[in-house]
């Protein structure tokens, strides 16, 4: 087959989350006609960042720089470590602005249905963490699932032999959110840790 | 800001039909943890692409040859002319592996909203193709919008002064569709195209 070029840009497009045969091969042809302002510079971001980005041996998060320009901001607190499963759970704190700590990219929960233990996470890295630097409060923001929240338990019972402050996020009504809409569980949190009005 | 190249890895994806800036970041991150057996092969892919695929001067189909693959076999009908909006529906009826003669790809359709007019589409190839060549046949394959419909109506005006016939594709009930989630206009055009069981 001729159209190996093609076919072979369907069949990895195809790979990418969200994307089965029929959105690649819309991709494909889209690219394909957007050549110099898109596909192009595409091939080239992909190749520089397969060049250039590294994980950050201190925090397990994404940059072109090792240590990651959040480990190397001085201005940042590094008494605060917050722990995140994912570089995603890293950018969504970021964009809220609202945290300037350190992070600890985890890279993963516990799951003993994948047969993820603690091993496999960047566990020890962020015991050591602990023990080596001037941490007061380690922040759990892991994801309110059940995995989430079994590693959440198992890292405050191995946290609680250090001297250090271990808090989670607050569970509650999402900001904007209705009510009517909103699940049992959440509700029930929500009444559970509700505040005087000042 | 740092992170440059995964900001500008995120930007370019975002641009993909079906993207948005969150499946951007999300593939981003998937990317990148396949560095050897994504990353890389599709930044690879996309530049061979970029650099190789061709527009077929003679039908508008993509491929890495000129003529096209189709063009050039000469095991295909060259007395039988498919006329299709673009080349994803090549594709499509190419994956059918129903028709054996040669294609027209029409680079979109009439519109008087979007101001395409007929010098905006290959027209004026494909007349001098009927007239040119062997052409016996011209099958009006375009999609059962009202764009498509009006560019038919268009094309077999156009053509009804040479000496072809001129056909379109049957509307009728799906293979494997039920009746209870059919259009009415569906339903009555294959009512009204109904045939005897031989």
């Amino acid at each position: 087959m001729s159209q190996s070029e093609i076919d072979t840009l369907i069949q990895l497009l195809s790979r990418l989350p969200g994307f089965g045969p029929r959105s690649a091969r819309r991709a494909t042809l889209h690219l394909i006609s957007r050549r110099e302002t898109l596909l192009t510079p595409l091939a080239a971001a992909m190749q520089a960042a397969a060049d250039t980005v590294k994980v950050c041996e201190e925090c397990g998060n994404l940059d072109v720089t090792e240590p990651c320009a959040i480990c190397r901001d001085a201005e940042r607190e590094a008494t605060m470590l917050c722990v995140v499963e994912d570089v995603s759970d890293l950018w969504a704190l970021e964009r809220s602005a609202a945290f300037r700590g350190r992070y600890h990219v985890l890279g993963g929960t516990l799951s003993a249905l994948d047969g993820i233990g603690p091993d496999e996470l960047n566990i020890e890295s962020l015991i050591r963490r602990v023990t080596e630097g001037r941490v007061s409060e380690v922040i759990l923001a892991l994801n309110a699932t059940v995995d989430g929240q079994t590693t959440a338990h198992y890292l405050s019972d191995r946290l609680s032999e250090f001297d250090v402050q271990v808090t989670k996020l607050a569970h509650g009504v999402p900001v904007g959110g209705e009510l009517d809409y909103l699940d049992d569980g959440t509700l029930s949190a929500a009444l559970k840790s509700r505040r005087s009005i000042s």
